[in-house]
Formats: structure tokens, C-alpha cells, sequence
């Protein structure tokens, strides 16, 4: 299938991202820029699956899975990403979804998360022989909003299909001052709970008379900051909890209110679940006389060193000569869903613009990442 | 001058109160019901002293000082209070404003907060002979509202004409359950603080770039809440804290907010000034890296039991048999600032409904009220 392509004369991985960024996709993304990625994929023997998922509030979310299928028995390798972008907000240089390209760099909303990222995945898979096994692409319109109909919903699909990938890579943007200087083999979770502690509203001067509730507030909030989460691990700094609201609201001075809030926001470690996080909290609160809401954003997960890390530090350091770092730093992604399907890997763009102003990424580095996939999907393909 | 006024007939104490009543004088009291005092006091043979004090937005306030002169070298007894009220609200049975007598009661805003007591202290004044001593009316406009401009420019009135009181009484409304039943010979003070600590807004997955302020309040306030009072003394609670409202407004889950507040207040015994327990929390707050803006409503004050509370009980006993029990407890009255001229005693009217809906007095305990009155003061410049 790809050297038929290549006889016509093929878009560069600029085009491809040009083509991607020049379809407005505000989280959630849908159709057009859906339909030029199936007009990239299609062409190249992609089985292209589209459909909607949920409802409102959180739905319906647009997804598409994508995938060409190998010789029976051979691996399965899942490029995943998303075609949904931040708001541009105002100001900038150049329109954000008519993508430009001004000396070295393309500028536009999704030139680094991750337009130009699926761009790559979508060369590379242009080079790579249908021989060489399956080859998927696992896409939602909505990363960068609530994610309750996205790529669980592409997972719950795959595994229908009983399409399971041996490995999969996520393209979120992980470098940081160059190209292939960071890989993310693992992602805190991420919880917030929500305190709330009622008293017995009074005045001040008969506290005998009230149940003051910030009293029970501030005791359970100083037990939480003093809990013991962990020290870190090899591969994971210590969890840690931060209370990120406090309020109140009472405007009288000689009043004792008769209700008081908080909420925690505690980034995790493997060490933890949220489930089990919750508890402990929930134990905490319920000492002080307080209730405990817990919202779990995404379970901590690590895909340790080894094989697939190496693919992926050897394709950087092939086509670039720079030496990966393996971190388990910042946010959440969607690979927080696609670790219950197989061992999952992050690696991207330089991250410097990502949901700023004029956003752009070097056209040179969208020619090297095709290639780093490639070379990493054909490692994997080959075992 | 009393037996001269004696010989027409002389209006009651429920008609001196209900004339008081008529004039609408929510805080500040201005014109019309210090028009009607003057009139029940001048022909008395006091000398009237009226004047405006202050200025926006607490003021002009305005406050009347009446004084009737005893023989040189004579003792000096002040009455204490003010004509301003409440805000009446919705729902009256009677027009607030119209003061009424229904069965045993007379209803109207004021009928115990204060102006019975006001009436009844000149029903008194009528009864006791000008050789008996000097006897003064301290009435201010602004009791209820900020207070900054009433009692204490009546203070430095006195200060000026040289007009210093051997003891004072302060009319507010003690009695609980029935006249007599309730002496105050104290108040506890009260300060507020209002705590503000500022951090390094940030997100919350990178708390090592960021300074979270409600790490430090939550800290602060835990430590301030234990910070050692006292355990009461003979005649006072123990002094109490409590935080009264909690401020941060941060709607954004992963964002370590800028900036913490919150807002204490500290009712406290004889055994603290508010200077010293603002300096206290000061330092608490520093320490956190925090600061504290004193607001110091009132230092307490007591009038230990004595000669003078003796003299207010014994007139309650001759009067009623009630035997009246000394107490500290309660918010602060204008006391805390009378307290730096002489000691000061309150006692009064039953408070059940005081600031409330159809407040009214038993018309027996006006009358009553003016002879235990009577009694007290003659007492007192006997000496």
C-alpha cells in the first residue's frame, strides 16, 4: 500500500499537520477534522471506524478508531492521540486555525498538542509495510475537556473488536527543550475530594450555644497536610496533597457559621489508588465530623524501563543523537485509560507553546518525529 | 425642683416611655426624641448640653449631656444609655413606632432597649431632692451602630467640664427571666483579626513551583486556636477564639490559589487588653508568614463586687425581693468605654424582647424600675 502511495507526489508531514490545524476542533472536536484524518488514513488500507459516544453533559464525544490489519498472528502496535484543542484565546500573530508557516516553525492551535503529533503517526504509517503487523490509530475528540466518552469509549471498542495492541504510544508533547529529551513511561493519578463539615450556627459571644464548623475544618485540614502519603519511588516523586479552596462566606462578625468547605487536590503515586486515597480522606473527615465527595480524575500508572522504553529511547537516539529521559512528571493524559489495555508510552513535540498564544512547532522536528515512529512502531511490530 | 413639679399632675413612667417611643429613632437618634428628653429633664433643673460628634461615614453623632448640680463638694451619680434603636423589621402586631398598651404590656421599639429604662431613670431624677448630689444623664444617639462618635465624645465631654461621676450606672436591659433577676458588673472584651497570608499561585501538579497560602492559614489557625487563654477567673468565663469565616474563591481544581484569608474573633476576660492579644496574633500569624489586621471592638472591664453592687442589689431586693445574681456574661455595651471615667454597673429592663418583633415591658416593672432607680442613686451619693 505505501509504495502505491508513493508514486504520487506524497504531502510532506507539514502538509499532512497543516491540513489537521486548518479544521477548527475546540474541544470536542468533530467532522471535518475528523474527516481529513480518515481522508490521510483511509488511503494507506486503514479500516476507519467513527461513532459517537455519551450524552450531554459529558457527550456525545466523536471518536475514531483506525485499523490495518497484519498477517494472522502478527503484533499490534496503537498510535493514540486526540484531534480536540484548547481554546486559542486572543492575540495572536497569525489566525489559529489557518496554520502558517513563518521561517522555520508552523504556527497554529494543535501544531504541538497534538496535531502535529498525528501528522507524524500518519507518515510514519505511510512508510511502514502492512507485512510488518497491525497498525491502529486511536483517536478522541475530547482529551482536553471532561474525557468521559473519549478513550474509554475507543477502549471499550477495541476490546469488542478484540483488537488489543501489544503496545501502544501516545503522542501527547513530552519534550521540553528539544526534540526526544523527555519520555513519559508513567503519569501520576489524580484526585480531588470535597470536605464539608456543618455546625450549629451562633453568636460569637455564646459558643457554648454553637458548633462552630471551621474549628472542625482547620483540625481536619492540618491532619490531612501531616498524613503520611509516601516518599516517592524510583521512578515516581511523593504524592502529595495540596487544600486548593477554602470558603465559608460569612459576612458577620459576631456570627459562628453553621457550615464550612474545602477542597484537597492530591496528585499520587503507584503506591496509591484513588479509591484508597478516598478512604483514608473520608476516614479523616468523618474523625472531625465532616463528609468526604471524592472525584477521581485518573489512577496513577507506570509502564517500567525496559523493552518498549528502550524501542523508543534507541529511535530518539538514532535519528537525533539525543538521550531520552525517562520522567513520570506533570499531568494526567489519556494513557491513564489505555495502561488497562497494554503497556503505554507518551512521547511527542516540544511542549514550550502547548494552549499558549501562537503555538507552533518546527517543521524539521514534525520530518524527525515521523521518523522516531516509525522506528519505534516497527520495532514493536517486530517483537 | 421636685416637689415644684410634683404639684401638677405628673406624667407616669409608662407616658414618659411611650412619649419617647413616638419619636422614630433608629441608629443614628437624631432631633425629636432628644427634643423629648430635654423636655422631662430640663424642667428638672438640669442643664442641657447637646452637640454633634464625628463625621462621615460614623458620624456626625448625635449626643446630649444633662446635669443637675448638688450642693459644692457633693457626690456625683451618672445615669447611662441612648435613645437610638434598632431597625424594627417586618411583622409588628402594632405600628413599632406607635407605642401601645395591650393588657399588662406596653409594645413599641425601644420599650426595653432603652428608652423605659431612660424613662424610668428620669422618673427617678424627679423623685430624688437637687441636696442629694449631682446626678447626670450620659445619652447618646449611637449605641447600637458603630459607636465611635457617641459615648466616648460624651466621655470627653465630662473630661472637659470637669464633670467626673463617682459611679455609673448603664440602663441596658439585664434582667432575664424577671426584673432584677440579672446585675452586670462586667464585660468581656472583644477583638476581631482579619488574617490574610499570600502564596505563588501554580498548578497543582508542580506544588514544588508554587506556594500554597492555605498550607500556612490552615497551620495559623490551628496554632491560634490552641494559643493558651486562660481558664476564666472569679468572675469571668475563660476568654474564647473562635475563627468566624474562611476566604479563598479558587474555582480551578488544579490551581494552587494565590492568596488565603480568614477572620477571627477573640472575646476575652480582664486578663487580656485588646492591644496584647492583637500583638499575640501577630505573631502567630508572622510566623506563618501571614498578616493580622486588629479590629478591637471593646477591652473588658469589671466593677468587682463591692460597695456599689451592694448598693444596686439591695435596691433590687427593697424593691422586688429578687435576689439578683452578678454577672459577666454577654455581648459588649457602652460600659466598655464608661468603664475608663468611674465604675460602671448595668442593670435594666427583661431582654426577651430586645431587638425582636412587638418588643415590649411589663408597664409594672416601669414603674418599678424607677423606684429601684431611685433608690440606687440616692445610695450611691450618699455615698
Amino acid at each position: 500500500m505505501s509504495q502505491t502511495a508513493a508514486t504520487s507526489p506524497a504531502p510532506t508531514v507539514a502538509q499532512m499537520a497543516q491540513a489537521l490545524m486548518a479544521c477548527p476542533s475546540v474541544t470536542p472536536a468533530t467532522g471535518a477534522v475528523f474527516d481529513c484524518l480518515e481522508g490521510q488514513l483511509a488511503p494507506l488500507g486503514f479500516e476507519v471506524i467513527r461513532f459517537l459516544a455519551g450524552e450531554a453533559p459529558d457527550g456525545p464525544v466523536e471518536n475514531m478508531l483506525a485499523i490495518r490489519r497484519g498477517p494472522e498472528g502478527s503484533r499490534h502496535f496503537a498510535f493514540a492521540g486526540h484531534l480536540d484543542v484548547v481554546p486559542p484565546g486572543e492575540g495572536w500573530t497569525s489566525a489559529p486555525f489557518a496554520p502558517e508557516v513563518r521561517g522555520e516553525l508552523l504556527y497554529g492551535r494543535g501544531a504541538v498538542d497534538m496535531k502535529g503529533s498525528i501528522a507524524a503517526m500518519a507518515a510514519a504509517a505511510r512508510e511502514i509495510p502492512v507485512e510488518a503487523g497491525t497498525l491502529s490509530f486511536v483517536i478522541t475528540g475530547d482529551e482536553e475537556g471532561p474525557a468521559r466518552f473519549g478513550t474509554l469509549a475507543l477502549i471499550e471498542r477495541m476490546r469488542e473488536l478484540g483488537a488489543i495492541p501489544d503496545l501502544c504510544l501516545v503522542g501527547e508533547p513530552t519534550s521540553v527543550n528539544r526534540l526526544g529529551d523527555t519520555v513519559k513511561i508513567g503519569r501520576r493519578g489524580s484526585i480531588n475530594v470535597f470536605l464539608d463539615v456543618e455546625g450549629v450556627q451562633g453568636h460569637v459571644a455564646y459558643p457554648h450555644l454553637a458548633d462552630n464548623p471551621i474549628t472542625r475544618l482547620v483540625a481536619m485540614l492540618a491532619e490531612l497536610k501531616a498524613m503520611p502519603l509516601d516518599d516517592g519511588t524510583d521512578w515516581f516523586q511523593a504524592s502529595n496533597l495540596e487544600v486548593t479552596d477554602l470558603t465559608v462566606g460569612n459576612p458577620a462578625h459576631n456570627v459562628i457559621p453553621a457550615k464550612a468547605s474545602a477542597r484537597i487536590s492530591i496528585r499520587f503515586n503507584d503506591r496509591h489508588t484513588g479509591a484508597g486515597l478516598a478512604e483514608r480522606v473520608a476516614e479523616v473527615a468523618a474523625r472531625h465530623g465532616g463528609t468526604a465527595r471524592p472525584l477521581i480524575s485518573g489512577e496513577a500508572f507506570l509502564t517500567p524501563p525496559g523493552a518498549f522504553s528502550d524501542m523508543v529511547s534507541g529511535a530518539i537516539a538514532a535519528e537525533t543523537g539525543v538521550t531520552a529521559e525517562l520522567s513520570t512528571s506533570g499531568g494526567t493524559s489519556d494513557a491513564r485509560f489505555l495502561k488497562d489495555l497494554s503497556p503505554v508510552i507518551e512521547f511527542g513535540l516540544c511542549n514550550a507553546t502547548m494552549h499558549k498564544l501562537d503555538e507552533a512547532v518546527a517543521v524539521a522536528d514534525l520530518e524527525a518525529l515521523a521518523r522516531i515512529y516509525r522506528r519505534i512502531a516497527e520495532a514493536a511490530l517486530a517483537g
